[in-house]
C-alpha cells in the first residue's frame, strides 16, 4: 500500500500580515498544504496589518478566518494601548521591550489549535523566529516544544480520535536575511506586508524595532524593501 | 530571615459563573489569596453566566476582568452556536459531546497567563475536574501538566524575571458531591451560580448534561440545589 497524499494535508497558518507570517504561509503552500490563514485581531492599535493579512490570504487563495480577542483588557503592552511605541533602537541589554504582548503567542496558538481541530488540520504553522527577534520569550524553541506538549493532549482530535496535530516553525532558526531570501524565492510580495509596530496612516514608520530589524534584514540580503514607508529612504 | 507572607500572593481565578469556578474562587480565598477573577466571554449563546460571574466576584470583593474572544469564529460547538444543546442524557460511550468547545481551556488558560503576568500574580486557579466531567480532554491532569510546561517558559515573568507562576486545580480529583460539600463549607452561595448549557431566560434548564451532573452532585451530597430552575423539581 502506498502512503496517502500527505502533501494535501490541511494546515492552519497564523497570518499577522507581517513579513515573517507571509513567508510562513508561502512555505506551507510550497509544501502543498491546503492552507487556512488565521488572523487574530487582538486590539492592536492599528488595523492596517489585518488589511495586509486579508490581501495576502486572498493572493494565496487561502481561506481566511479572523478571530477577535480583546487583549487590551489584559493591558501591559505598548501594542495594545499601554504606553508609546519607542522609535529609538532598543539596546539588547535592556531586556524584553514594552512592545511585548503578554502571552501573545500562547493565545495565538490556542486559537489556531481550536481552528485546527474544527478544520481537521494536521498542522499549525507559526512564523516565530528566535534569531533576529525582539527578545520575546514566546519566540524561543523551548516555548514551541512546550506548546507541542499541550497540543498532544488538549483536543478531541488528539485525545479521542488519534489524530496528530504538529506545530511547524520553518523560520525558527533563520536570520531575517535568510527569511527574506526564502520568501523571495517562494514569490512572496513583500510590498504587501506590514511589520511596523506604529504605522503612520497605512505606511511603516521606519524607526520602530520591527522596522529596524526588517530593514537590516533586507540590507543583509542585498535587497531593497518594496513596502511603503512614511519616511523616504528609512 | 523569615519567609514572606506567601498567603498574600495574588492569584488569577478563572470564573465562568458556574458551580466549579465559584468553588475554586472560594478555595483560593480560603488560602488567603488576593484574587482577580477572570471571565472570558467566548461567544456563549447566553450571557446569563457572565452575570452570575459578576455577582460572585462582587460578593467575594475580587477584581473582575472580562475578556471577549470570539470562539464562534472557530465554530464546532453547540455552546458557540453550532447545533443544538442536547437535553437527553449523553451516554458515556458516545465520547466527547457536541458541547465541547475546541481548545477552550487552552484559550482560557492562555488569557489567564497573560493577565497573571501583568498583575504580578504567582498563581492561576482553574476549576477543572476530571471525575464528574463531560469527557472533555482539556479537563484531564495530563492537560494541566502540559500547560504548566508552557507557563514555565512562555512569559517575561518566567523567562526574564525569574518569577514562577503555578497552576492550581483544587477540584481536579473531587467528585461533584465533594466539590459541593467543599463549597458549602467555604460559604459559596450556589444559588448565585449557573452551570446550565442552555438556560431558559435566567434559569437553568435542568435537563442538559451540565444540569444533570450538577443535580446528581447535590443529591449525592444530600443537599438541595438552591439555584433557580426553569422546571419545577428537575
Amino acid at each position: 500500500m502506498t502512503p496517502g497524499p500527505i502533501d494535501q494535508a490541511r494546515a492552519i497558518v497564523l497570518l499577522s500580515g507581517g513579513l515573517d507570517s507571509a513567508t510562513c504561509l508561502a512555505a506551507a503552500r510550497s509544501e502543498g498544504r491546503q492552507c487556512t490563514a488565521l488572523s487574530v485581531s487582538y486590539g492592536q492599535r492599528h488595523e492596517v496589518e489585518l488589511d495586509a493579512a486579508r490581501a495576502l490570504a486572498a493572493e494565496a487563495g487561502a481561506e481566511h478566518v479572523i478571530i477577535s480577542v480583546d487583549l487590551g483588557a489584559i493591558g501591559g503592552s505598548a501594542l495594545t494601548g499601554d504606553g508609546a511605541v519607542p522609535h529609538e533602537p532598543t539596546a539588547p541589554e535592556s531586556g524584553i521591550p514594552i512592545t511585548y504582548v503578554p502571552a501573545r503567542n500562547t493565545v495565538l496558538l490556542s486559537l489556531a489549535l481550536g481552528l485546527a481541530e474544527v478544520r481537521d488540520a494536521s498542522e499549525v504553522w507559526i512564523g516565530v523566529n528566535a534569531v533576529d527577534y525582539s527578545g520575546y520569550p514566546d519566540c524561543r524553541p523551548e516555548f514551541i516544544a512546550a506548546f507541542q506538549g499541550v497540543v498532544d493532549v488538549a483536543t478531541r482530535a488528539t485525545a479521542a480520535e488519534g489524530r496528530h496535530i504538529t506545530l511547524r516553525t520553518p523560520l525558527l532558526n533563520l536570520s531575517k536575511a535568510e527569511i527574506i531570501s526564502l520568501g523571495v524565492r517562494l514569490g512572496v510580495d513583500y510590498g504587501r506586508t506590514l511589520s511596523c509596530y506604529d504605522p503612520i496612516a497605512d505606511r511603516a514608520c521606519g524607526t520602530c524595532d520591527a522596522c529596524r530589524i526588517r530593514l537590516a534584514g533586507f540590507a543583509d540580503a542585498g535587497l531593497t524593501d518594496p513596502a511603503p514607508y512614511a519616511t523616504p529612504n528609512p
